[in-house]
């Protein structure tokens, strides 16, 4: 079993990508797609003049702050991904079915009900956020769909306790899916080759990181990479046996990856 | 087997419904939702700066012209009316799943390609129409989620042959729906109280029409209200045994509607 995740599809080849999942369904192998949508959530925000709002919290890490109106942008962007994700997978030949955390309680998250962030040096605390921690998969809801052919397409969104739906982060929801459902492989496509030592120069890429040095990992990402580099940490931990950040844009996305391409963690 | 159809929720009883969608299945009873989201739709385009436009076939009926660009707004206006009642559906204790008929290939429709239309009085061929007419329902998926225990709620698409999303009309989806997982009975929720003689005088409700005289409901039917004595019309040819028109709005609207409330077709 493979989880594959993607970003809202800039840059990424999405036919090569599902040309990939394809073969390798055709090759006995099943496949559990989730993907992103940042920037097609600002994009779309900025259309409907909304300014994305980021913060920061005292921890150190971006996320976007997500009101109601917020959460509802999101879930726009993103099913339009999902459902442009689905056509080019059924194009391909492969039944996917597209799904959102929210749906059958497929991801059950812990909202985060008081954020402490900096803004411009002063801390504050954020509570009308939509955006939450996963604890808790309906692993049995994908095994299902897997057994019945399908290809599930995850959309980043879990609910809350209280029936809210939520905004989480793909990249740790991947790795959690992963684990759940005890995939051996995680494949993390990006817009570039994998880990590099020093960003943005392709040519630092680091191949293979041992999964007992992982953490050392965290120090080199920049940016979104540190968020992928979480979610690898997490799916170690959950028991998945190797991590690929691996190129999105080339021809043969996974295939590659699972032949050494990119950053393995292993 | 009770299939239920509303509209994009504007002017439905959204709680009320949820409720009672929980007592029939307290009950023993099985749901499947299909929901519609027109005006959604047209709000969501009207923000992006797009023109809605309607188109009538020389046959007479009014539908939306949906190019690529209008057919990703439905999928966002109507993905947003998805999560919204899969939430409440939460809330209301029954466990729902969304997805479109793209999903799992439910929906399979022939694309419309090439649409005769009459604008200002002049005929024309529409060839970049993203709208179908359904020819096949996956009812094993059907079947298969209300098994698990979850309530299916399905957004308006459906795939063509070629792998791309259509536009579908939801109440006549929610007819075909009904036909091919042999629900005993279709509810279709608007904001009236069901069929009117004399429309929109709501005291002019026809109670009741006997399923050998359905067609003449065609000729008291304005508007939309056609489309939904067509769908019924649809589902008593697929083998379904009583369809109701009933008024979303009131604090039962399913119970009312299988208590006698509306207009019921048998």
């Amino acid at each position: 079993m493979i989880v594959v995740k993607m970003g809202g599809a800039q840059g990424v080849n999405l036919s090569a990508v599902c040309q990939d999942v394809a073969e390798l369904i055709r090759q006995g192998e099943a496949v559990v797609f989730v993907h992103g949508g940042s920037n097609e959530t600002n994009e779309l925000s900025e259309k409907l003049g909304m300014t994305p709002r980021f913060i920061t919290t005292v921890t150190g890490f971006t996320s976007r702050y997500t009101d109601r109106k917020t959460l509802e942008t999101f879930c726009m962007a993103t099913a339009k991904i999902n459902m442009t994700l689905v056509e080019h997978l059924q194009k391909a030949g492969v039944n996917a079915l597209g799904l959102s955390g929210v749906d059958g309680k497929l991801l059950c998250a812990k909202r985060n009900e008081a954020i402490k962030i900096v803004e411009n040096g002063k801390r504050m605390v954020i509570r009308d956020d939509f955006t939450g921690k996963i604890e808790q998969v309906n692993a049995g809801l994908i095994q299902m769909l897997l057994s019945a052919g399908l290809t599930p397409v995850i959309q980043p969104m879990a609910i809350s306790e209280a029936g809210d739906a939520l905004n989480v982060d793909a990249d740790r929801a991947a790795a959690i899916i992963a684990g759940a459902i005890h995939a051996q492989q995680l494949i993390l496509l990006t817009h570039v080759p994998g880990l590099l030592r020093s960003f943005p120069d392709e040519s630092s890429l680091i191949t293979h990181i041992d999964r007992r040095s992982v953490e050392t990992a965290l120090e080199v990402a920049e940016g979104r990479m540190k968020k992928k580099v979480l979610g690898a940490i997490e799916a170690l931990e959950l028991g998945v046996e190797k991590i690929v950040f691996a190129d999105g844009r080339v021809e043969h996305p996974l295939l590659g990856a699972l032949g050494g391409q990119g950053t393995t963690i292993s």
